[in-house]
């Protein structure tokens, strides 16, 4: 069973594949890392890479990733070229840093500019408003909230742009897993909020640069 | 099988019992109410008394009632004495109303002084910025809300008095029933806020009276 | 209780505020339809009005109304004005036409060009297939499919404009409700997929316009 | 990315911001404990400080924090001014002991007088009525019970004072995470039981110091 | 399809096979109840009898049935033999009278001497107390309960008979359905409780049957 | 806090305490277990000891524990006295011996003579059949079945004893946790099968003990 | 918005495109009722016709359709080809019987030879043995069961013939929608057993059809 | 307690009894393994051997075993007798490859050919559509995956072969456990197609071996 790269993804639909690792085994991971370093000259970019699976991996090929640990990604040959489009990424808690840093990362590699800011929970609204004005420049906001997640109805009711809700698996009781986070982005009463799995930082951004694509459509 | 009255728990626990109709079959509720309304002298309360009950009650019977059918309650015997404490009411839209006026109504019966806001979503965050202080004054809040019900978490992170939240069953998809307002409110990122069951308004109302026993409490 | 409108919601966040019958008693959207009818002159949507409230209208009022009964919108003081962009509204079935049009009536309202394309699910591949020019001409895709919503998936690795997924709640056994459904759409394969709430037409057609915004965006 | 503290919350809700250190990872428990202990004189609470992100601290760290690990909570530059009213925790089981203890000790953090009863489940009902005496002394009754959290509803019924209910993760089989004890609570027969989140010993504390706050409230 | 009678039902295990009919058309339960009336002399019992399908019933099919439209059974050709042993039906309110009554009526078919005692709920606990005396002279008890259901682990840690715990779907919010009732009930923390279905008094009463046969059994 | 002991519950309900350690900290258990050791005469049952919690109690103590590892109870002071009656406890599977055996030791402990059979899953019917005779000699079935539990119901059709279904947590997929054979055994065809908690060994037993109090009960 | 029909999916899958009425308003199933009878000529079957649907087809159109009401199918000119091949449809009882006659008509219209089998449910398992004969005769097993569904273990344990299990909706309690008997189905003990939707005797049927392609199959 | 084995499961189903390792401790593996070894000389399969379970045999006995560490298979005493007919496994990536490979490892232990293909998850359709014809030559078709389960309709449509989907456990959020590919296989708009248990690469083979057996069957 060999890997079958979907190698056109990057004309189709503007992102190339991805690798997630979390759902593979380690074996399956370096035996992948290994083809694809030795294969492609391509930007490559692999999330969910756990701790052990990077131990793994042969130090000359580690030498070769651009790794980082708390988003857990890894970039192989470097970014994307750049996009227009500045994308905000803001998060409740220093809990969801993680998922917000997967976004972030993923919008990096994709060679869109990015801004993080966290810990502006509703708890204390007024650390929100405090920075209304740098997100209300964004052409995009991803927001990542577990619990309640009532950062993401706040914002989709104070900015105009899109908001992709990320609901995050932080939590205890009912938040475990995140599905009261996910439902409660769902139901947000804000009109037109658009969300994406929980935890999926990573399907956020791609979702951000499908829609910078808007950039350069039709109405010009 | 006759109606077994609890009838000291106004002494034991500082509110009498009600009747909750909306379990019951017509012919229950229509005994009940036959009994209570030639045996006792003291006020009762009902709550979710259907239309179709109401309409099978004897109309000697419908006079002793002091009927509200936005929040399905009766009264039978007048409100109980006035007890020191304001509570406000705020719900977050106009589907929330019903359960707002359960809440409402049974606080009125209780002999407590009760207003009700309605229509402060926080889609539209300005409108409950502007009832703040109105909010404010209150001793204790009680905060109804369906779908994704950040209201509970705003309003939890702005006032520091109790907040009882009421998730309701207004909604659809992922909202319907209004589990995704209870976990929500559950998992409220603001701290101590204490919840009741789905559009348990009558509960809330109790837990506030509960509460309002402390206005007599050990430190004087 | 009045009804307190969220008057400045079109200019901070580019939509007015939208009446969700569904969830409201008869009364209440009467009442609500009645003070609007007569308050305002700017375009206002109402959704999800049932046939029940509908009739209880007075017939002066419903004059004033451009309905929509297979959508269950309503229209008040026409459109808004025109955006650039195209959308086009790509639903699995015949079943899923009620929440495709209220998308697409969404979008109509909201000054968006729209396209509608019905009975393209995956059982029958070649059917999307012959439609994929059509689609990818399209800015912004929103797909609408019930049961196992594999539309989306096939849809999202096909285009590379933004994917908007409305999971509907048609179906029977582990499809009632629109649970199967949503999940399918969050854990898409095809990375970058934006889900809002089952049966959310009116959600999705929000987030392609706040999306639309896009084309007067930071770039220029 | 700072954290970024709330701190006027104590003025705004009465309660200042505390640290949930369960959901964080190692690294960023030690970042923050180490920025609050160099930079802040106030009290502050630490919550779910895991035996690992203890040990991982620094040893004049640690010796500056009074740490239970009973309740896994540390406290940081003493406790808050004493406040009048007297809580009492009732805990239906040992095996709820580490929940009630992180009660009390938010409780006691809050300059609370606490008092912890134990091992009074209804299987035995006469330990808990042995208790009544005491438990009626109280101006607030936290109830910690998981499993069918029967405990809830006898003494909702049998006391005047507000009650909160903390249903707690202890269990197996369908009592597995909490959520039998919480609907048990939620739907106790004893009306105005107040609810917090699975495990929440924290929350509860919270809520009965905004309860607290009733004592200086309006009627004087 | 002609319906297959397990004819020795009442040798196997010591019950006749009964009829449910909720789960059938009206001209299911139709046909099946003339062919029995027509063919059969022995008892037979009919559950869940909807008053459409006993309106459906012929003028003389009718006459010949035992019906009780609380419970919704209806008995043919009279009662089963008498057995020893004595069983005690407790429901905590009126709400759960239908299927307290489904399992006393059930009872009385298999020829068991039953008595039923309702309102009892521990909302106010010294209404339970004042009839324990009653419930512990009966050999088996079976307690009936929605909501909280916290009558079945009071119940069971008061007397030493065998307790079976019939949850039922009487409630609101996360009580809807029973299933809180049922967790409740599975999770009590008293010892040996034995649970059925939800609502299914019939079944209740089957399983008491089954243990009124250790009378006969093996220690004489 | 100190272990409250419900001292009279073997008078009341006719089996003692036992102490549930699974749910405990090793700290709570040895605790309890110490003075236990030190302060009773009488037996007492220790229910899902782990191995943990049984390496960390002195040598001494161990010493007076009867243990067995396949259930993980253990037993101090010996045995309650014999007790009339005969139960069976068959298992589907080897999976199931865990489960299985906690029921037989419980019964061993409370004096019934017990026989376990097991690997008689309905997968291969023939075998269950040839066991029959011998569980028909039993006064009370115990079934202990995992995954789809058609075990139970082909037993409840097949002898007229009472049956305790326990529902086993072993499998995979939709029968992760137990919830799939514990809703198997509650809406069983078979009529009159009583259902425990997931996975409650001991519960079955304490409900088989209760049901052969009846051996001495009314008719005689 | 006309309808596209899948034209070649007889050929590419061996059996026309069905039109699932139950999930489209009476206007779609009328309009396009009314289509095909006027449009084609070859076979096809509609399900799910509600009799509110049939009623409002034209009477003409009702004349060209060989309509049966037990399982709200009607075909449209007449039956396909017979193929090879002998199918069993085996229901556990009446309450099960629209959904097997769903299966049993599904086949006949695609010209495959079908038995059905009724009330052979495992609470009298000497049903079920004495048609075990019949039922190994048939080349095929479809298994339609609902509460417990222990019918399809025991089937799948009896025969070497594929079996289809289709869970039902029928019961109550836990059973309520049947997803009780869809994970029984699915973790059945029995290995091998194949599974559809819930109420989906249509799909069990086609399962069926695909099966029935194999005697033309690869070996000869 | 001795293993009882189900010895004529191959003449009576047409497959032997498998051992399912993983749900059962390691002692009991062993003890098993060591039985069968020395015990019978036809094949025999055992799956879910997990590495400890692996290393816990002695290695006289691990000599005997023909082991698979990708699918945790190990087969003793050789491969039976082989049947007509060809299968192939069809996965969506290679998360799925461990259940592909159970699948793929039963088939080959029951003497059926069978081919595997990864990675063609329909974000690439293109991958899967260069695979089409040689998909299409198989007689059944198994299909892996986990997430959206996309891949099981979209084959479903376009093969007229036997389906059999086995949704993967591999995902996160939404698709934890594999319940949504589940849902979604179930809910397939593909007519006909026939899941298994969730991870069940076993049962699905064993499906497949059913239906191999339709070559021999009724029409020659």
């Amino acid at each position: 069973m060999t890997h079958q790269h979907d190698h056109d993804r990057l004309q189709r639909i503007g992102m190339p594949e991805a690798v997630l690792c979390g759902t593979k085994t380690t074996e399956q991971v370096v035996a992948i890392v290994d083809e694809l370093v030795s294969a492609i000259t391509e930007p490559r970019l692999f999330t969910r890479l756990t701790d052990e699976q990077l131990a793994a991996l042969a130090p000359g090929v580690v030498a070769r990733l651009d790794d980082d640990r708390v988003s857990r990604t890894a970039i192989l040959n470097g970014m994307l070229p750049e996009r227009p489009g500045r994308v905000v990424v803001v998060a409740a808690g220093t809990s969801d840093a993680a998922v917000a840093t997967e976004a972030a990362r993923t919008l990096a590699f994709s060679g869109v500019q990015c801004r993080t800011i966290v810990d502006v929970g509703v708890a204390g609204l007024w650390r929100l408003e405090a920075r209304l004005d740098e997100i209300r420049q964004a052409d995009i906001v991803i927001a990542v909230a577990g619990m309640d997640a009532a950062l993401v109805s706040v914002l989709g009711g104070l900015v105009s742009a899109p908001v992709i809700a990320v609901p995050t698996s932080v939590g205890y009781g009912v938040a475990t897993g995140g599905t009261a986070a996910l439902h409660s982005s769902l139901a947000s009463c804000a009109q037109g909020v658009a969300v994406v799995n929980i935890d999926n930082g990573f399907g956020a951004a791609c979702a951000a640069v499908r829609m910078l694509s808007l950039f350069g459509g039709s109405p010009t």
